[in-house]
């Protein structure tokens, strides 16, 4: 803030003001000062922001938020005011506008609490690596369920059931269960679809835990793999460990991305895998970095991300492998652990 | 469209996407003219949009969506176009501005699909009470496992699976189950908490339905409720029962919440209602209207909301009742139907 002259920063991205606070209700703003912090939340949350909240005051508000910031805002020194561009809606910004004078010089100053929480400490490693492990649990304990005539959404439930027994706050995002054709739509959701014999299954699943999650991709064959689904599989499996391979502190984003694209090239896959190798993972289920094509930014020590090359043959199916692994001081390491190898169940 | 003389319109809210177009996807903008619609989406929905979108032509895009529907409406007649302030950020509405030349003019335009969405024609109402019915069932079937020393995450992962298997596509939300003084918070996740005797519980609880929401709240009593607990539930009773005498064509928002808040004022607890008595439900958890003071907006028939009036007593734990409510050509009807009346368990 020092460095771009900013007297105040209001957070808005609730992920942010987690990181910030400790707070984990889904209605807040925080106004960070030189030496103070506000958390502005309703009354809906007055017991919980006491609870939760130790590094800031906390103000509780009836009415609109912004508002109420803008108000506090006008009263204090200084004029330089910085905001998050990227988590505030252009109505929202037009009544924060209106809630000061002229005097207030709003600035877009976005990514720096993102890049905070782009580096994890012991603390939080410990938490990601908690969640690591009960998504890989829940996984491997349902696999004995899956064969012919089993309903995908059922899936989902059993394995969502299982992360929350052991002790998930919940799942990370809609469980995705995808077999045969539906696996090549890379985001398709757990459906009423029935698994039929010798088709791909795709299982894409996260936990979290006090805020944090895990993200994990497996894909299964129900009967024996063609030769063909098989050369895909080691294809995919292979452009993973490329990226691993590729991943340490130092490279940039898009360097880990062509690692696993390239294996995919020499396999005459390429047009097959449709998306970017892997995200940043914490908070959020996707933050940055992105490991794609023109990214520039280069990872550090403490980082996490997934791996997760696929390849998606529309009216056949998908096959993607995604682990969760960090970035650590001389490479990397998976911080998920369950089997990678071709499964054919059956 | 015409009557604000816009030539077009973007829409970026994903609820409002799949309104328009029955794409579910998590990455989309749709750009309606007079005579056409496109939706622009990524290549890891090329098969999923094919699928799913009739009424739209689709434009798989790699790299940014904004940029690709600013060249489209630049090489367009007219140069008037809505826009969606309150679901653009500030971010994005500097990328839209930079991909089009000073020619085309952009009008903040909110809350349009929004109003269609309000009213829901008999397909939506269908799914919306197997939705009701859904939640309804699962807490039911759950409530034989409430005892002293189950532990509150436990109970929501029993509710989510029975959600699931009944054919719900997941949670609407994080359930909320919270006892004993943790009932306090509006808001409570289920926790590890262990429920204890003598303990209020208070479940939250929705299912998410072909896009639809429902959304549910219970208070039970694990023991014999003392006096004062049962006054309370008997006025938050009253209360959601005052709203839904009040519920018709024609009232205001905020007289449904005068209603409630009404009764809750005469038993002495009007401090303890933080919270507006409810809001629309539909395609989000949370939709316009919102039933709180202040608010203006006349409610129609078709629409579908939430009563959900409640207290809370720091130390001790809260009570709250939310049926989800059709307004109908002459009144109201619930969708849910669960037992409202104070159950004391063992």
């Amino acid at each position: 803030m020092r460095a771009d002259r900013l007297d105040a920063f209001i957070a808005t991205h609730l992920p942010n003001i987690f990181y910030l606070t400790g707070f984990s209700g889904s209605s807040g703003i925080v106004l960070v000062a030189q030496n103070s912090a506000i958390l502005f939340t309703d009354p809906r949350y007055t017991v919980q922001a006491k609870q939760e909240v130790t590094a800031a005051q906390v103000k509780i508000v009836r009415g609109s938020l912004l508002k109420a910031v803008g108000e506090q805002v006008e009263q204090r020194q200084g004029s330089r005011v910085g905001f998050e561009a990227a988590h505030l809606t252009v109505l929202q910004r037009a009544a924060l506008g209106k809630s000061t004078g002229a005097r207030i010089r709003w600035i877009s100053w976005d990514g720096k609490v993102e890049g905070l929480r782009a580096i994890k400490d012991e603390s939080e490693l410990a938490t990601m690596r908690e969640a690591a492990r009960i998504a890989c649990a829940s996984w491997e304990e349902t696999l004995p369920l899956v064969k012919p005539g089993v309903c995908e959404i059922d899936l989902a439930a059993e394995i969502e059931f299982r992360m929350r027994r052991k002790g998930a706050d919940g799942p990370a995002f809609d469980t995705i269960i995808a077999s045969g054709e539906r696996g090549a739509w890379p985001h398709a959701r757990a459906s009423r679809k029935l698994v039929k014999k010798n088709e791909l299954v795709v299982f894409d699943l996260g936990a979290i835990l006090r805020g944090y999650s895990s993200d994990l991709t497996r894909t299964v064959c129900v009967g024996r793999a063609s030769s063909e689904k098989r050369r895909w599989y080691a294809a995919v499996l292979e452009a993973q460990q490329a990226a691993r391979q590729a991943l340490r502190p130092g490279v940039t984003a898009e360097q880990v991305d062509a690692a696993a694209r390239g294996v995919l090239k020499q396999a005459g896959l390429e047009q097959r895998f449709i998306h970017s190798t892997g995200h940043g993972l914490g908070l959020e289920v996707h933050e940055s970095p992105r490991l794609g094509r023109g990214e520039q930014s280069v990872l550090r020590a403490g980082t996490v991300v997934t791996l997760e090359p696929g390849v998606y043959i529309e009216g056949t199916g998908g096959i993607r492998i995604e682990d969760d692994a960090l970035v650590t001081s001389t490479g990397a390491e998976f911080l998920t652990h369950a089997n990678r190898e071709l499964i054919e169940i059956g």
